[in-house]
């Protein structure tokens, strides 16, 4: 019965072709790091894919620390959107729902934890993937990983709450 | 004797009136986040204040998360960068020199933790403060806060370490 619940939840979370992020209610689409309707954003978009949700971005020039290397705070900024993209889609296939039959729910970040393993060198597409390792109806924790060239560079864990009343 | 080192490195922290940032050598001057030397970026500017490192930034418009809201990965950036400064003028502190003596030493980030106390309304100047918990020659743990209108909405802990020569 598990293995089924299992096969129903990764079966609605990869049928998705559109963008997790492109999914979020047209008011709440402003954001800096993910939204559609933010021209002066990142624009992250994550893909549902089995249990993960995986995304790739590609640094601008400009977007560096030390010249050579990816911004960390960007790195945590993708972080951070991806995560909550996961935990939507988590959400959603916890409900029963395929991502995309109805608008994704808005989680919130409550918390952060980035670990910057090495370097992220600048000029290559980054893979970003996630996974939830715990949820509940109103919270959820999502593991990160960034990747550069095959080489995961970046770790993050990321604490996501549904978005409260009094910020909608 | 502890006690005069303590003010000696006091003293040292609160003289420069440039801000930590502008004292980075040139050639690792091009953060996103802080650089001097990248017309693209935040351009954040931390200033030394007795112990503790004091900077004011006000996001723009549309650096949000939900409409009415800071973005997340922005204030992730901003407790950063911060960061480094702070673990800059500590380590000029403890090596007798004042901060603005010489070129600022480089640091960047090993581990970044931010927890979201309660959102952060755009539309204001945030207010980041952050002092060393701990430090050894190569490494400084940052204890930062951002306040917006007074009240604390995000606190942050940071790990920095010396640029290591395969970044440099």
């Amino acid at each position: 019965m598990l293995e089924f619940a299992h096969n129903v939840i990764r079966d609605s979370m990869s049928t998705s072709k559109r963008a997790i992020q492109d999914l979020y209610p047209d008011d709440l689409a402003h954001c800096f790091g993910c939204g559609r309707n933010n021209p002066y954003g990142h624009q992250l978009k994550s893909f549902s894919e089995g249990d993960e949700v995986v995304a790739h971005f590609t640094p601008a020039a400009h977007q560096i620390s030390i010249p050579g290397f990816v911004y960390g705070g960007l790195l945590a900024s993708l972080a951070d959107c991806h995560a909550m993209a996961a935990a939507a889609a988590a959400a959603e296939a916890a409900a029963g729902r395929r991502i995309g039959d109805s608008p994704a729910p808005r989680f919130v970040t409550a918390a952060l934890r980035v670990d910057y393993l090495k370097p992220t060198p600048i000029g290559v597409e980054l893979e970003v993937r996630g996974h939830v390792t715990e949820r509940s109806e109103k919270k959820a924790i999502i593991a990160v990983t960034i990747a550069a060239a095959g080489t995961i560079t970046v770790r993050a864990e990321v604490v996501a709450v549904r978005i409260p009343k009094s910020m909608e």
